[in-house]
């Protein structure tokens, strides 16, 4: 595979990431997944406003976000995934310190790498649904970057796994945060509810083509707190991310909460979101 | 520099992570430093036994700790250091994964990064003292763990930093934690008092050794909550870690608590460490 490094594109077991490198000693940086459906990438202005959002809030500075778009695409032609659903991914850390002192030396130069992948949505989970479980957010609370520092969300998704369920969504204070991985919303009466954007939840690029949509399918939306009390009253339940688009929800572990099937409104979603897509690719 | 990577000892810029580690993806791993004062490593068994504590929490196994020792001992050698006060870095990462995934896949190996480095406490800083800051813990709630999942503490190290004060020391809910790298202590008619061990603090080695000290100077001490408030009455604070051995605290910025110079059970403390490390040595 060929993936891009630092200027240079490369194959991907040709790169080096130095042990000094504040990314690999300190989770010192960003990320990005950004999603190709042939022939465009999708979304990919919001994607980049996020990350810059991310960089700001760490304060790393001269990196030339204008140019990631080619450089995605020239990944996408060398790896030949022209006409296939994939993925890209961007990680940018402050850069490589020696001797490793906590404090940010100003001078160094970021770390950039990205690299693109074969990937499509699952479809048995698209159209079947999940199992997801709940958990308190044991997270920080800049869980608004987009940050490497990802080891509560391992933690958390290997606990899912290892006990069968799909996905944990946390809560913290007693209201619903979001997954390890995904954001989350509700349909209860035909109105989709999702938690408001704060620090403690990631502003999902999927959640705000959701909101357009249900804007454009003038479906009532509300974006507030959720109790964890409060699950056990709603009607349906999905998730949303760049990578599993959106994905129902027909049963919440240890609550009462279970459908049996994929929401209605769940679904038309799904389908907008689809034909979305398509529109997107063609503007 | 010659450091150990994998089983080998080479030139540290010979070193190639792959950017494809969980370390540099989802900062999936955990750290220690250790210190040698020549010539002797110092409490390196109540080191690895956290070390050991950290990986059991993080679900990392097949790491065979009883080696490091004479790794870390060849590295002295090797580096010719041997007659230097240094410190010892190793970093254990769940290992390479491809595809990316946050969920870990159980046959993949750990990735083990060792190196020293000559380091001398500040004796500038040890002798007048540092001024401190306070601010809210924003980490998660598993500091118990020494992982690499640090952006937090950079990030808040960064602002100490950008203020010119050494160090903060957060609170969470009203109430004292630590430093972004160190332990804090106060005193207070002649009673040492610290945080208690919980999964908001880490169970620092000097920290540890310090309580031991207190015992032997038949010195009172006392773990306990600590609230902010609180902070205005305390006759000395001083901060505990492996680097910066006991270094004292003068100043509180945005407290009333000053006191022009270190204080007297602060420095007795110092002393006692200093010689309690000679002893060690010689054991």
């Amino acid at each position: 595979m060929i993936a891009y490094y630092n200027g240079q594109f490369l194959e991907s077991d040709k790169i080096q990431i130095s042990p000094f490198d504040r990314g690999f000693q300190f989770a010192d940086g960003a990320y990005e997944v950004v999603r190709y459906y042939p022939n465009k990438f999708f979304e990919f202005d919001a994607h980049m406003e996020r990350l810059k959002y991310s960089l700001s809030q760490l304060d790393i500075s001269s990196v030339n976000i204008e140019r990631f778009q080619e450089i995605f695409v020239e990944l996408i032609q060398k790896n030949e995934l022209f006409d296939q659903s994939s993925i890209g991914y961007i990680q940018i850390t402050r850069g490589v310190q020696f001797p490793r002192r906590h404090s940010p030396d100003p001078v160094i130069s970021p770390t950039i790498f990205m690299y693109v992948e074969k990937l499509s949505p699952n479809k048995e989970t698209h159209a079947n649904g999940v199992t997801v479980g709940l958990g308190e957010d044991i997270r920080w609370i800049r869980c608004d970057i987009k940050s490497i520092s990802l080891l509560a969300n391992i933690l958390t998704k290997k606990g899912a796994v290892d006990k069968g369920v799909y996905e944990i969504v946390w809560s913290r204070n007693g209201f619903i945060t979001e997954g390890t991985h995904t954001n989350v919303a509700f349909v209860k009466n035909n109105v989709v509810i999702t938690p408001p954007l704060n620090s403690f939840i990631l502003a999902g690029i999927t959640r705000k083509v959701v909101l357009k949509l249900c804007d454009e399918l003038k479906l009532q939306h509300e974006e507030r707190n959720i109790s964890v009390e409060e699950l056990n009253t709603m009607d349906e339940c999905f998730l949303m991310a760049t990578t599993s688009e959106i994905t129902p929800v027909v049963k919440i572990a240890s609550s009462t909460f279970r459908t049996g099937a994929p929401g209605k409104v769940t679904m038309l979603l799904q389908k907008e979101f689809q034909k979305n897509i398509h529109r997107n690719k063609l503007m």
